[in-house]
C-alpha cells in the first residue's frame, strides 16, 4: 500500500516510519523542517521524502496527483501549543489550512483514507473527567486545540461528502525518543545548559496522561486496523496521569544530578502558559472495548522516555 | 454602545439593525454584497456602513482600530450550504478565515464582546434528538457546519486567552422578511418564474425547526442580556419542525395558485443536496431555563414568512 505521511521529519513519524517500511508499505513523507529534523529523515533512507510546505496548496495537490497515495497519516502540526497565543494565526495556518489542503488534494487524487493525530486538549477544561470521546460542548483553551477541532470537523465533512474514511486519535501527551518539543525534552535541555537550576512553567501541579510513543503507535495501528466505521474517533492515552513536578524530579535523577543541588524555580502560575490545560484525564474505555490497552502506565512512560532522551543526548543524538 | 455588525446587508442584520438603532446604539455595518443587498442597507440610513470584504485582514483591523466597537454581532456567513460541496474552500474562507480576522481585529482593538450566529447543523446527524447543546461528538455533514464549529472553537479560545466574552447561538432555520436564501425564498422565486411547476430538492420529507426572524432576534437579545458566563452557548430554535413538503404546499396556497395545477417534482434523493441534514430537532430547554421561548411554532413561522415574502414580492420588494 502507498502511504503518505505528513510531518514526516517529526517526533511521531520518526518512530512510525520504520514500522510501516517493515510492513512492506511504500512510504512517502512530507515535511518543511519547521519542527522536524533532517537527521530524523536520514534514519529511513527507504522513505520517499518530499521537502515541502503543506501551505503550498498547488504543490501538495501536484504531489498527491503524482503519488496517488492509498492512505494518509496526517501527523504534521504545530506541537508547541504556547506559540499560538503569541502568533494567533499560527495554528490556523499550520493546522487548519494545512489540513484543508491535504483533504482537497486527497479528494482530487481519490485518496480515501486518512489517519489523523488529534489531541485530548480539544476538551478544554471539561466538566467530566476522565473525559470520553462524546464529551461536549467543546470550548477549547488553546488556539492549537481550536484548530484540532476545526481539522476534525473538516475531515468528517469530507468523509461524509466524498466517501472517505478516517481514524481520528485524540492523544494524551506522547513521549519517547526523537522528541522535537515537550516537557521532558525542555527539562533535559535546560539541565544540560545549567545543571544547577531548573525552571518549571506554572506551579508544577499540572497533571496529564503521558503515553509512550511505542504504545501510541501500537494503538493507532490497532485502531486503524480494527475500527471500521466511516468516522472512527478514539482517545489514545493511558488512564492515569503524571504531574510536572514528578517529571522534574525524575529528570534530575535520571541525569545523575544531586536533587539537593538543583534549584527548581517554579513560575508559580496555575497554567504553565496561556492556553495550557492544567488537569487532563482521558477516558480510554473505547479503545479498551476495541481490544487495545497500553503496556506502560503514565509514570512508566515518563521514566522510560527520560532515560531514552538522556541516553541519546549523551550519545550526541537529537 | 458602539456595535459593529458583520453581514450587515444580509437577512438577519436587516431585521436586527432597526432594533439596535431604536435602542440608541451607534451601529456600524460591514458587508461585501456577496449575498447582502444594497437596498437592505438603504433601509437603515442611520447605520454607518462600510463596504468591505472581511477576508481583507488589514482593512478589518484598520476599521476596528478606528471605530473601537464595544460589541460585535458576527452574522456574516455563506448561508448557501450546498455551495461548500462544489467549492470546498468556500466556507473555510467565508466562515473560518473571516472569523479569525474579526477575532484578531477585536483583540488588537480591545473589543471584548462577540455575539455569534452559529447553526444547529453542527450536530451533523446526531444520535440524540432533540439535540442538546452538550451533544458530542461533533461530526458534521456539511463544510458549512464544519466551519461553524471551527469558528465557535476559535471564539472560545480567544475568550479564554484574551478575556473576551461570547454569546453563541446555534440557530434552527431562520425565516422571515428580507431573505437572501433559503427554501421559502427558493420556492417563491421558482413559482414566480413558472407557476405550473415546482422542483423540490430531495424527497420533501426533510424536516427542520423553522424559527421566525422576529423570534430569533428576541431570543438573541434576551440571551445576550441575561446569560453572563464567559462563553454562553444556546440552541435558538423552536421545539417542533416543519417538512419541506408542507412548505411547498403552503407556498403554492399563499401564492394563490391552484394546487391541482402545480406539478411538484421531487428530485427524490434523501438529502436535498450533498451536505444536507434531513432531520433536525433541537433541544431548546436551555433557552427556556434562561427565561425565553419563541412566540411562534415552526409551522406558524413558516406560514407567516411565506405571506411576508409573497407580499413583499408583489409590492416589488426584495
Amino acid at each position: 500500500m502507498k502511504i503518505l505521511i505528513t510531518g514526516a521529519a517529526g517526533f511521531i513519524a520518526t518512530n512510525l516510519v520504520p514500522r510501516l517500511l517493515q510492513a512492506g508499505h511504500e512510504v512517502h513523507g512530507i515535511d518543511n523542517f519547521f519542527l522536524g529534523r533532517r537527521e530524523f529523515v536520514a534514519r529511513s533512507p527507504e522513505m520517499h521524502f518530499h521537502e515541502m510546505d503543506l501551505l503550498d496548496r498547488d504543490g501538495v495537490a501536484a504531489l498527491f496527483a503524482e503519488v496517488k497515495p492509498d492512505r494518509v497519516w496526517h501527523l504534521a502540526a504545530n506541537s508547541d501549543i504556547s506559540f499560538g497565543t503569541t502568533y494567533t494565526d499560527f495554528d490556523l495556518k499550520g493546522g487548519t489550512l494545512v489540513t484543508y489542503n491535504i483533504l482537497e488534494a486527497m479528494r482530487l487524487a481519490e485518496t480515501k483514507e486518512i489517519v489523523f493525530a488529534s489531541s485530548g486538549s480539544i476538551y478544554g477544561e471539561p466538566a467530566v473527567m476522565p473525559t470520553p470521546e462524546d464529551y461536549g460542548p467543546l470550548f477549547p483553551i488553546s488556539m492549537y486545540a481550536a484548530s484540532k477541532i476545526a481539522c476534525e470537523t473538516m475531515i468528517t465533512a469530507f468523509c461524509n461528502n466524498y466517501e472517505m474514511r478516517t481514524w481520528i486519535f485524540r492523544f494524551g501527551n506522547v513521549v519517547g525518543p526523537f522528541p522535537t518539543h515537550g516537557v521532558i525534552y525542555d527539562f533535559v535541555r535546560k539541565l544540560m545548559a545549567d545543571p544547577a537550576r531548573l525552571q518549571v512553567l506554572g506551579d508544577g501541579k499540572q497533571s496529564k496522561p503521558y503515553v509512550h510513543v511505542e504504545d501510541c503507535l501500537d494503538g493507532m495501528m490497532f485502531g486503524q486496523e480494527h475500527a471500521r466505521e466511516e468516522v472512527n474517533c478514539y482517545n489514545l492515552a493511558v488512564p492515569d496521569q503524571t504531574s510536572v513536578n514528578k517529571i522534574a524530579q525524575w529528570t534530575i535523577e535520571e541525569m545523575g544530578l544531586d536533587p539537593e543541588r538543583v534549584r527548581v524555580e517554579r513560575t508559580g502560575t496555575k497554567r504553565g502558559w496561556t492556553g495550557d490545560v492544567t488537569q487532563v484525564l482521558l477516558d480510554t474505555r473505547r479503545m479498551q472495548a476495541l481490544g487495545w490497552r497500553p503496556k506502560m502506565s503514565s509514570d512508566e512512560a515518563v521514566r522510560r522516555s527520560i532515560r531514552e532522551i538522556v541516553e541519546r543526548r549523551r550519545d550526541g543524538g537529537g
